[in-house]
Order: C-alpha cells, then structure tokens, then sequence
C-alpha cells in the first residue's frame, strides 16, 4: 500500500529542547516496518516520578497491565516504546515479552522492573518478537541523548502521517519548569485499530501523590474529549515523568496555589498533544470544535458534546461542507441526556442556526457556508437548561477512513 | 444526484393479500419528490386496536408527539405517511400541520381526530407543506383498497433502495390469523438521517391491553436489536393496528396460551422487516449478525453485541472481507459490559479464531476466507462468565455511506 497522505491539518514539529534528567533515542529494530525506526527509549534521572492513565478497554494490551502494577510505586527510570505490533491479546506469550523487555531495559538502566515502563502499539494478536527488542535495546541504550525527542516522536508512529510534540514553560515557586510531551494515534493501515499513546515528562519535582490527580484532570480536559471513531483502544496510555531536577521548592498539596501556573501549562500541552491526535484522525480534513452549554450540568454537557462529536452523519455531512443542523439536533436528542427541543439552539461558525425548536427565519447563510469549507468547524449548543457546559473534538468522516480501515491487514 | 443503485442484500416484495378490515392506497402529492408517490393513507375498520413504539430521541418529530398523544385511547381508524419531509424541529408549524393533516383524514374516514396516527419522514428542519396533504387525501381516500399494500410500501420510501414487506399466517384459539407488515429506512441522500418506519396490521382481534407489550417485546427483539449508524432517529416508530375482523375467541392477559403461535409470528415478522432495514443499510454490501452467549446476563450480552454491530472499525473491517477478530476483542472491551480477555472466545463463521486470551494456533483460515466473501458474516462471542445470551444485527461501513451522507443535501 502506498503511504498515506500527510493530514491537511498537520502541524509543523516544534523545536524540543532538552528537559533535565530525561534522554530519548530511537532505532530500527525491524519488528514489522522496514526502513524506519520503530522501537524507542528513554532513561529518567534517578528520582524521577510517574503517573499514568490507561485505557478502559476491558481487553487491554499485556504492557498496559504491566504499566498498571508498575505503577503504585511512583518511581520511573526507564520507557520502551515499539510500534507496529500491540501485544494485545497474546495470552501468556505476552505478558512473558513484556517481562523480558523490562529486564532487559532494567538490567542497561541498573534499576528494578518495576521501573521501567513499556507501551506497544500496531496489530494486534500478534506475538511481539521480544528478540528483536532484547537484541537493539543495547545499542539503542548508547545513544540517548537529551535532543532526542524528535526522533522518538518519529520512532513511535504507526501509520500517523506526521510526528507529534508539544512544550510548555512554567513555574513552580518561582522557579522556571519546562513540560514536554509526544504522542501517537489515528493512523491505522496495516495495524488494527486508532491506538493512542503519549509520553510527557518535566523537570519539575513532584511527588506521585500530586502528579497522578493533576494528569487525571488533564486527561480527563483533553484526550477524554477528543473522538475519532468512537473505538476505545486497547493500548490507550498517557504517561507523565517528573524528573525532579527543576529544584523547585517542594509541593506536597494537589491544591496548593504554587502549582495553579504548572496546572495550566499541563493542562494546555495535554489538549495540544490530544488536537494534534484528532488532526491526524483516519482520512480527517476537518477538526471540528463542539461546545455545549445551558446543560444540567458540566457532565451531561460533555455527554450531549460527545454524542455529536461521534455521530457519523455530523461527520459526514462536515465532510460534505453541509451545515446540517438537523442532525446536530438528532444528536443531541440521542445523547439520552436531559434536551428539550423548544429550548434548544444550534451554532454553525458562530452564527444561530436554529433556536426554539425551529430554524431561525431567514439568518444569514453566507458565513455558515465560508466556514464549513474552512478546515476548523465551530458548533455551539445550547441547551437552554442550566449552567452546565463542556467541550468536545472531533474530525470528519471521509473515504480515506474507509480506504485505511476497509484494506486488508495483510 | 443519479439514483442509488438497489442494494446487493435487497430482497423481493413478497405477495401482500388483503388483511381483513385494512385498505392501503399511495399518491403523488409533490411534497419533496417528482415523479413518484410520496403520500400513503390506511383506513381501518371501526373497532380496529393500536400499539404502538416510538423514537426515543429526545427531539423527536411533531408526528411522534401526535401518535404518543393518541396512543392511550388505543382506537385507530387511519393512518398517514408522507415521505420527504420528516416535520421535526419546526416548532409550532409543525404541531399545526399534524392538526391539520388528521383533521381532513378524520372529516373523509369519519372518526375522531385522535384515531388517526401520522408519521412523516425525509428532511428536517423544513415546515411541512400539509395544504399539499389536504389536497391530495380526497383522492387518496377514494381509491383505498385492501389490495393496496405494495403500493402502501413503496410510496413510503425515501431514499431506500427496495420496497419493505413480510407476511405471517398464525391462529389464535384454532382461528386463522393474518400479520402483514411494511417498513422503511436507512435510504438517504436529500433528506438528513435514517428514519425508521414500520406499520403492521392484523385481523386479530386484540385489546390494546395485549397489543403494546406484544409489540414492545418484539420491538426490542428486533427493531432495537439492529443498527445502520448508532445514530438515533427523530422519527423512528412502529404502529401495529388489529382489525379483529378474524373473529378469533377472546383473550384477556397477554400471558394466555392461545397467544403463543401469535406471539411466535409477530416476532418472527418483524425481525423479518428489521433485517430488510438493515439489508437496505446505507452503502450496506453486508448484513452482520453477532450472537453473544456466556455473558453475566441476556442485557449484558444485548449491549456487547451492540458495541460490536456499532464498531466503525468492524464494520469498516467487513466491507475489507478481512476477518479481523482483534477489532472484535477491542469492541467488546470497549462496551464496558463485564467481560474478561482471558476468558474470551471469538468465532468469525463457526470457526473459532481467538480463544482464551490468544489466537487459536493454526486455525483453518480457509472456510473462514470464504465466509468473509459472502453477503452474510456471522460472528459468534462467548465471554466464558455466564449464561447471558443476546444477538445483534449490523451491516458493513462503506464508501456508500460516505457518498449518501457527504454529499449536500441540496
């Protein structure tokens, strides 16, 4: 097969400068591509803490298990990272790679397994050749290095069409803080389905106890509201690495105000990392924002955001350049949450479409029209309700999604 | 746009012989469409029951709310169709137009508005020219005719690509009994979603008392067992009128045995009528039918087999003919239903594939390649906790759908 078009919505890779305490590195180990890299590394500076969220597919991948119960430690030094084969449903052969590959690395690293993170990520039922990961590990081991960044945001693709990063710079106590992070996802030719993976790290010092509910927020704002086909993976991971070499002052409360100023910056990267995911969303032309208010509550707004940002005949008629409100209606009444047609109003680019339970006499289509060809799409929502709003990210449904995941695998 | 081609599963219009007490007609009122009927009327015999079930989205159409409003009374006397405009969200034009619209059937049938039940379906959002139904119904109402039910069928199509219609011979209490149905759906092109209608008669006699869960328990055996789309009309409805011209003894508790064969006739009808909607599923080349057994209950198995009808990388999978059991694992993970991937088993054809956490080694791919070839897939799914029990039905996602639904609705 041909590779795939980069997505018209790609963004440019930013400069990632160093981050104290982390180094990266990527190399062939020849698992299922062929001329290209597609197993990565990172070492973390004694110290270092982690936290981690997963995905809630019941079905999960064996390095998602073995993240989970690596995790209550809150201490990382190492990651591995291989595309191109998921280690999910594998059976005892897999958890079996997953603890060969964590002693490999623990044993380059000189620190216990339980340290060490893997993610995987690529078809699925599959045997993962750890061999081939044992046998590059070493070598891949010598060449980390600070300003490796780009090349593991390379090194972790799939069928993504272009690499992804974010960075940020904050401060803690005064002390200035650099986060930075890679992700992966939503492209899908060969492997089986949109898996998603993130890696970020900072050299703030942060206890487990606060870097966990901070990600949970932030995952929860970000790539829990982002939607491509609605397919839950089973590899979904995002993982957060806090080397501690910033030396800022210590934080012991997740609520404590030295922290609001990292918050927001994390918070901001992780919806960075999440939009760029959506642009590179199977055949995406469009990014599409749906903003939702007047709910009974900020829960039932993200419900009412999400049932439209999954909704395949929204998506398909963005991808027509449609403004068809009609079925941002019939979304928003399948949500099951609490709507009421004859107080509902409907958005397109801005400009009320529709409002109280009838399309808005004779309003200005010129806007609506030159904004559905554009390639961001605003919907807002407003139910009319109550106060509760929330937000969701979607692309639109074209026939490069069928032409990536209607092609047989082999 | 040119006209769909007819869809590689239709099926052929079966006979429809006279149901005692019913009388079918269709005209061309010119609501939407050219050179085709777009108006259907029934008319009743005094006496006649109904039971009915209807959307449950929460904006739904002006023709849902009148049929909900008349339900109670349970009497039917007429019914009327228009295809090409769904009246939903038109606010108070919309309720007028139902008034109006049963106010005529009812001055032509002579009955009380509130017999008279009315569904449109076709584009929303757009006010429903009801004088076109005024005009056209006098003529309409003259040339009903118990011989009218293919052209009933027909006249109902919106962008289906076949006429719908199943027929069942049963007996209540040693008396021959008729069930004769039509149905609608998952055609779109102009209009903006896929609607669901379906209107079945009897010349059993029955109370509404007996009619509304018969009909629910089969509804949600079949009707609600199916999806194009995972996307929710705002029109959906299935009316089921019983003339009681059969003249069968009476029956008082929907438990009563005489009730059985009846029961079993229904249900088989309208699965019959829900699997032709699916076999007319947008850009459906493919009908899907997932059995799931050895869930914790029959609703667990139900909502696992439905997160694998609704799978957008299943589907897309099955339109590739690629036997894809990993996007299965994932599906069922994702449904968020109690299931354990060491306990899971998935079969694609009979065959079993995936067993116990990891692929079945040295599976016969062979009948399972040849299986992925045919117009029918069956996947079968045993989580290995239970005995819950529960089937669904889909169709494959293609680059019909893409066409149907991208395209501008004008």
């Amino acid at each position: 097969m041909a590779p795939l078009p980069v997505s018209p919505l790609a963004r440019a890779l930013p400069d990632l400068p160093p981050v104290a305490g982390v180094r990266f590195g990527a190399a062939a180990a020849g698992i299922r591509y062929v001329g290209r890299t597609d197993l990565v590394m990172a070492d973390f500076a004694p110290g270092t803490t982690v936290a981690g969220v997963f995905t809630r597919n019941k079905c999960p991948g064996a390095p998602v298990d073995w993240c989970r119960a690596a995790l209550p430690d809150g201490s990382a030094r190492a990651l591995v990272v291989n595309a191109g084969n998921a280690n999910v449903f594998t059976g005892r052969a897999g958890y079996e790679a997953t603890q060969a590959n964590a002693a490999d690395a623990a044993r380059l690293v000189g620190c216990a397994a339980s340290e060490v993170f893997l993610a995987s990520t690529g078809v699925i039922g599959e045997v993962l050749p750890y061999e081939k990961i044992s046998t590059a590990l070493p070598g891949l081991y010598a060449i980390l290095s600070e300003t490796g960044w780009a090349d593991a945001a390379r090194g972790i693709m799939t069928t993504d069409t272009f690499p992804k990063a974010a960075v940020r710079e904050t401060e803690i106590g005064g002390v200035p803080v650099r986060i930075q992070g890679i992700a992966k996802g939503s492209g899908m030719v060969a492997p089986d389905m949109a898996t998603m993976l993130c890696f970020v790290a900072t050299d703030a010092a942060l206890p487990p106890s606060i870097l966990q509910p901070l990600l949970a927020a932030g995952t929860n704002r970000s790539f829990n509201r982002t939607t491509v086909d609605s397919d839950t993976s089973t590899s979904d991971m995002v993982l957060l690495f806090a080397t501690g070499q910033a030396g800022n002052p210590p934080v012991t409360t997740p609520d404590d105000p030295a922290l609001a100023a990292f918050a927001t910056a994390l918070n901001d990267l992780l919806l960075e990392l999440a939009l760029l995911v959506v642009r590179d969303g199977e055949g995406a032309t469009k990014l599409i924002e749906i903003q939702v208010k007047g709910a009974v509550s900020d829960e039932s707004a993200r419900k009412v955001a999400m049932a439209v940002a999954n909704s395949p005949l929204v998506k398909t008629a963005i991808a027509g350049e449609d403004a068809n409100w009609g079925r941002v209606v019939m979304a928003v009444g399948k949500s099951g949450e609490p709507a009421n047609r004859d107080t509902l109003s409907v958005a397109i680019g801005g400009v009320w479409i529709a409002r109280e339970g009838t399309v808005v006499p004779g309003y200005d289509e010129t806007p609506v029209v030159a904004h559905m060809k554009g390639p961001e799409i605003e919907i807002t929502i407003d139910l009319g309700l109550g106060n509760g709003i929330g937000t969701a990210w979607s692309c639109d449904l074209t026939h490069g999604y069928i032409d990536i995941n209607g092609s047989y695998r082999s």
